[in-house]
């Protein structure tokens, strides 16, 4: 079928080729004219025969909201919206509603994958009505993993973010145990090798998994990590995979955890521990260490 | 090649049967009678022709001490023990010295796989000088899964307990991450049905792996798991595991808080939740609910 | 001074007796006809000389914002409204540029002292401009303890809500400690006396604090807690406290693990710890409970 | 009364000091001729009456079981000894059972006040035989704060050392509650003076402590801590805590919190979190700060 994909980036730029691989026919459109099929979004538009497909694969908040409206008015009634990339769910149901004031679909799909996932495929949580989603599923088809897994229709509008958000706060919780029990085994006298104590679980055990394999990939290009620095950046799913856990009163601890072992990786120093200095020595006596030593 | 094993209960009785499968010469020895090979301990060591391999299959503490005490007297120089219960690895240089004093080799060996060991292979992490481990390559040979992995020499005695030590402890974080994230799901209005979120999760996302296949197949026999009651045991290595990072000044904030996740599943009410509700009464005046309504 | 206060509940009422105690002139109202000096808020509005001071203290929320749209339509410019109660820092700017569009001004004021403050002042943090929390400082000094402390101009409108929300994440986090210390000393055999031990800590200690005394008045009237249950609310600063964390990037693991106890113990049986159990029961073939039993 | 005094660091110098101030007799001795009363420790023990009191004050650990076994050979059947230092408190039962079977009597004291100690008193948290404790009440009496707390005989050998040990357990977490809501405070743009927020509530709140207090001194002497590292160490107590959780199967997630936030400071860079940022860069591609450029 036809789609329109605003979006080229890492991301968009490879479902493109997956797609094509798959036989469909999309009309690319990015601010790089390099990247891009078409100079303008309205000609991505005329280009589509209707009722239009477009799927929307850009950064989330202004960016994606920019393309949203402007896709409301140069879409037509029966058109249908697709959000792919990694809004929160809250912005779904504004979207939904925005462009369905106009006649226009909106479909939120979460995308996992990464850089793997023009030649594995991409795993797929969708949310919105029957209709929309009945219309999309020969894109959905292309671009999920061959298999019996990776797609699911999770629920109404907000669903497909909701469920691709609680994926990427499992991610932190899982990537926070390895490297846990990976800083752990570096610091055992009586472990010589924990690179191939990593390899070696990667066939019979309980904690055998993708990520895992990945860590041995990692230890294999740089056995201690010594080549790079304890800094881990958050992407906006982990926060509000919180938020989300505050607004339903449902305790997250490792979760919680695990953002928050990314948030101090990312301070030189850490205010806390200078308040908790300063009382050590006021009630102790303890030596501090004074800032300029650093 | 010939080996004594000592203990044939799920995993004991398994591994016997994975050994003879392979054509290895199994002698058992169970205190329960209708488990065992043989009538006594002595029985088992007499069977056996020297230089012999003993492997140890009981529960971690006194009733391994006990074996490990007893194997002390019945064998001779040459022979070698192989510790394959879940010990805590400081045992392991105690019962190497307490051996070793007679002459006698050993081998710890971390044992993952639980029921699915006798068909897919049980992953071992081991311990101990070359020359032991060597001697017994067969026998790991035998136990471990087919292909590349699922077997590791870690280093030196205490290495491989450690390592399965450590194993569990992520084990015990990897759980809590997709449970923190189903409880999630459960609660989201938008979403209408968790396990196939789950079971789409299988292929082409990040957090794909052999607990996750788990946790569907527990969500197919009940999808909402209200046949179940919020109630884990822990088994020693998770607890292990936080003293071991504490030993090493290791922050673990997620498997610890998995760890205290199971504590606290264990109380029927919680002593420092009342403490907390007398203070709030204190101090706001708010209503307390008695424990007598419970 | 003149002062409107509307809302006397346990909070309200009190301040009205200690404004008028400090010789200040309150009109105040409430939805109840039995606490209300007047019967409509206009009645409240028209009572008061001009320029006017009204002080809102009902529930944050909708209430508030009902309460505060009324005083809009009702007051004149050079009129000035308190929001003293448990109001979202975010909401002080909506409410602060409302007014502000009628020229009326507005102080938000986090408010400390449950239900002794009638008798030991109200600790105040206060937010707005220079002008306003000037004109009000003589009823804000009837209201704080006697003494140098309990009162501060904590920056521009929201900084008082602000403040206050962190004093409550802080209560939290120092309530969960005593909470803690306290079942773990319940647990240890030594220890014949858990609240002796409590009470000696009131003197010379480095943790001795109000909360510590209210823990030791609360074991007086119940040495084991026995008549409570292990639940606890929480009134929407603990959350908002996590979530202007994570807006900053700021971890806060004490905090948000107090919470989270909270959210736990409030849960009959807890959804996640059944997906541990189910998991474990998928791969170690261990017992479960079933739900039936409980 | 007579009693021996063995340590007389910053602790043991000001307990001499008070007690002398008290009317009692102190002989003193340190490895520092120039702190010490006399020359050796038998010189000590010559110099007191019998039946003999000796309180020792030295670094936990082979320091303290060091003086204990000299003390165990000098002393005569119906002497006692107090141990005032930081140990374990299952250290405590090892040394009563070792001075126990010489006849002579063990009391184990936490002792709670540092540099503040020799001006406010001691908090003392005994444990022992009530024999023994009430042999040293007098010295007890001196040491502790004028008023009804600040003492309690916790419960038999071992309860002294327990209650200071979760003390200090609380400590850390009360602490840690301050440390995370002044940096939240820091980073919020509408609080202008995050001291003077600090300073209000030392009056009418319910976070009104003594560490509140000593945190207005330090951010007196410097309002950001701007002179200080983020770096803390851990005295042993509140590893103990955690593992005496452990023990109990007591979840403790704040003071947890706590140690790990001092473990995490300590590091110059973050092992796990370099794990982190392998595989968020293996999945993802996300960009990774080479260890280099720091």
């Amino acid at each position: 079928m036809q789609i329109g994909l605003v979006g080229l980036g890492k991301m968009g730029g490879n479902m493109r080729e997956r797609l094509r691989n798959a036989g469909h026919t999309v009309i690319g459109y990015d601010t790089n004219p390099d990247l891009s099929d078409v100079a303008h979004l309205s000609d991505l538009v005329d280009g589509l025969d209707g009722p239009r497909a477009v799927w929307v694969m850009v950064p989330a908040g202004t960016v994606t909201q920019n393309v949203i409206d402007q896709l409301a008015s140069l879409l037509k009634p029966g058109d249908v919206v697709v959000d792919g990339g990694n809004s929160r769910w809250t912005d779904d149901e504004k979207h939904a509603r925005e462009l369905g004031a106009r006649g226009i679909g909106f479909v939120d799909a979460g995308v996992s994958g990464g850089v793997w996932g023009l030649k594995n495929g991409y795993a797929l949580m969708v949310g919105g009505d029957e209709e929309h989603v009945e219309r999309l599923k020969p894109i959905f088809d292309a671009l999920k993993p061959h298999g019996p897994y990776g797609y699911v229709h999770a629920g109404r509008v907000g669903a497909g973010h909701f469920a691709k958000m609680v994926h990427n706060g499992i991610e932190y919780a899982m990537m926070q145990a390895y490297a846990e029990g990976w800083e752990l085994l570096e610091k055992a006298d009586s472990v010589d090798n924990v690179r191939e104590v990593f390899r070696s679980w990667q066939e019979g055990t309980v904690i055998r998994s993708w990520l895992l394999d990945l860590a041995v990939h990692a230890l294999d290009e740089d056995e201690h990590l010594e080549g790079l620095r304890g800094y881990a950046e958050d992407s906006g799913e982990g926060r509000w995979t919180v938020e989300a856990a505050i607004d339903h009163a449902v305790p997250l601890p490792a979760i919680t955890a695990s953002l928050f072992s990314r948030f101090a990786s990312r301070q030189e120093d850490s205010p806390q521990m200078k308040m908790i200095a300063a009382l050590r020595n006021q009630f102790g006596g303890h030596a501090v260490e004074s800032a300029k030593k650093h």
